[in-house]
């Protein structure tokens, strides 16, 4: 008998607070992680991410896509029947992060010791690889 | 004797990128929602933080304000000596965080149903209001 899967009730939001709206989705030391991955460096599949030098432990990795995908930042295709593997595509909510990512970038660059500070023409780039991205399909 | 306190030892940041740098610092459900409490609407004192919508647990709001301080994106002033009462103030690197927020509020409302949506008018009354409260000191 196929297993059923046991309907999950979506947690209430905390507020109507729009930052704590995204907070409920967003926020954690990881989510966003994999969404640079996707917004800034094109990353599509698995193995890219778990590449990271950030080294995300791979259940972590692989909570972080379902959620996403259940969440419509993401959606997944099948790209190889055997073994089946998918790749990650960006949807447009999700692709609509480069606002919040960029704003990160800033701030990280400019208040943490360590942290490299990408070139306004890099990021340029970035926005304009992503666009060409999301109008290809 | 007076109890030493155990050095802690920064952790090493997961990498240069200033994505994971940030997250390191603000990567969780509820640091960003103190944050807001003081860059949005001007909360300086414990008992308006616990009163804001979220109802933050007095245990992790206590927390967050000691790692605030200590990663220097608040301080604290005593304003009241018995019993001892303290006031928060955003140091300009947490002040810094307005554009991320406003990211999130713009990113949040456009994508999360049920969530709040404040006019672009609201959000330049907040940016003069923080910017009154920085000058001010």
């Amino acid at each position: 008998m196929p297993r059923r899967e046991t309907p999950r009730r979506k947690p209430a939001p905390r507020s109507p607070c729009p930052v704590a709206c995204s907070l409920d989705l967003l926020g954690d030391k990881w989510t966003l992680l994999v969404l640079r991955d996707m917004i800034l460096f094109g990353k599509q599949r698995y193995n890219q991410f778990a590449e990271s030098p950030e080294r995300i432990a791979s259940n972590i990795l692989t909570d972080r896509l379902q959620r996403l995908e259940k969440q419509g930042l993401i959606v997944s295709r099948k790209y190889q029947d055997h073994p089946p593997r998918h790749e990650y595509h960006l949807t447009r909510a999700g692709a609509d992060l480069l606002p919040v990512l960029k704003e990160l970038v800033i701030w990280g660059g400019k208040h943490i010791a360590g942290s490299f500070q990408p070139t306004p023409a890099m990021m340029r780039k970035v926005k304009r690889d992503l666009n060409k991205r999301m109008a290809g399909g």
